[in-house]
């Protein structure tokens, strides 16, 4: 069983510092919302985020959308290897079962994760799928109990996807942590976090690539298609 | 040097005929487009969808979207070891330039390709990124001259993806075929083009699922990171 944390993710509610930004104001309207009930989205909302601390890394939750939807159409979710959950800038810790049907349009995807954040989880009511706790990223490994904490990172030491994936089949309970943001690095709290270091390719790769490189590379070290096939 | 073919894309503008239903007007007219100007998309023109032959294969550019941006952002387009095309439904094929930054937001990429359907051409002045041309798809294949023409099917022959991988890079010019489309299946056209048909996994994966592993397993068997790692 991996754990893949989707870590330090651009999500949030738009903060109320900017909630009354005439962009944002307009946008939610437009969508008969209350503009703390939104999200907080770059593409909508560019003037108004450039005021805010740590500006280049907030309000891409399309990035998280799109890393989401690699991680839970992957092999290994299919197979059940795989366990997933979301840590955002605000230490919020978001739990997604593996058989979650996420929307795979942009404009649904935000209106779900305008629901979790405010309600805590989705579905409403009924067996959960998403679930939303307030904890820190060391207090989710501490309970994870991982017996080896990966980051990837561009600093982390140079290893090619194939002996990355083998290192972490040789890890009884693997975590690895990749970032849920589009530009800007790690906080050193989160740097602190990881034993290992790891570093797949010598330049910048989109958070969904390196999702999609991590998740598939250790399919195939399994020989999960093989099994599967012998098996059918 | 791969090419990669997403075939039979579920890409077209709204057909005349139903360009006069009632939510077609209205989500054009909120966009001031004309109808027959704006992409066939089922999100938003579900209804009107139905009425279409083989709609299930249609108005999904969303599949497409997601594809691109996954080959786009893989290792082997970085290291220009990528061509990549598209081929849809209607018989156009769509040349896209590998270094092609192409919108990461479906509402841009939607208008995008609005443009490249009406223009044939993006940008429209200035150097070539994405070009449509009017030819079926053996025709672009007969250009091409591939060495050896893939098709990825589930029925297929079963083939694990490190293997596949194998096989790609035994060819000079390999060619890749995967379907551009959420539901339904391939036309006999399309089948009788492919001198190999493949099956990298015993269930329906999705189409951007499919292109992350087939491009991540080359670009693993070929040892990429590992060169870039010694070059630099």
């Amino acid at each position: 069983m991996l754990v893949l944390g989707i870590v330090e993710s651009s999500l949030e509610l738009v903060p109320s510092t900017i909630a009354q930004h005439p962009a944002i104001k307009a946008a939610a309207a437009a969508r008969r919302k209350m503009p703390e009930h939104t999200l907080l989205d770059e593409a909508v909302h560019s003037t108004a985020i450039k005021t805010l601390t740590d500006s280049e890394k907030r309000g891409r939750p399309d990035v998280l959308h799109r890393s989401l939807l690699t991680a839970l159409d992957s092999v290994l979710a299919r197979e059940n290897l795989l366990r997933l959950f979301v840590h955002t800038g605000a230490d919020a810790i978001i739990e997604v079962k593996s058989h979650t049907r996420l929307p795979r349009r942009f404009a649904r995807f935000t209106g779900l994760m305008e629901q979790l954040l405010l309600t805590k989880r989705v579905p409403p009511q009924g067996s959960i799928l998403m679930q939303l706790r307030r904890r820190k990223l060391a207090v989710q490994i501490q309970q994870l109990k991982p017996s080896c904490t990966f980051l990837l990172t561009e600093g982390g030491k140079q290893t090619p996807p194939t002996e990355f994936a083998q290192l972490i089949c040789s890890e009884e309970k693997p975590l690895v942590m990749i970032g849920g943001f589009a530009h800007g690095s790690f906080t050193s709290t989160t740097m602190n976090l990881a034993e290992r270091k790891v570093c797949i390719y010598p330049a910048p790769l989109s958070a969904s690539t390196v999702v999609g490189i991590v998740l598939h590379s250790v399919a195939n070290q399994l020989r999960l298609s093989k099994q599967r096939f012998n098996s059918s």
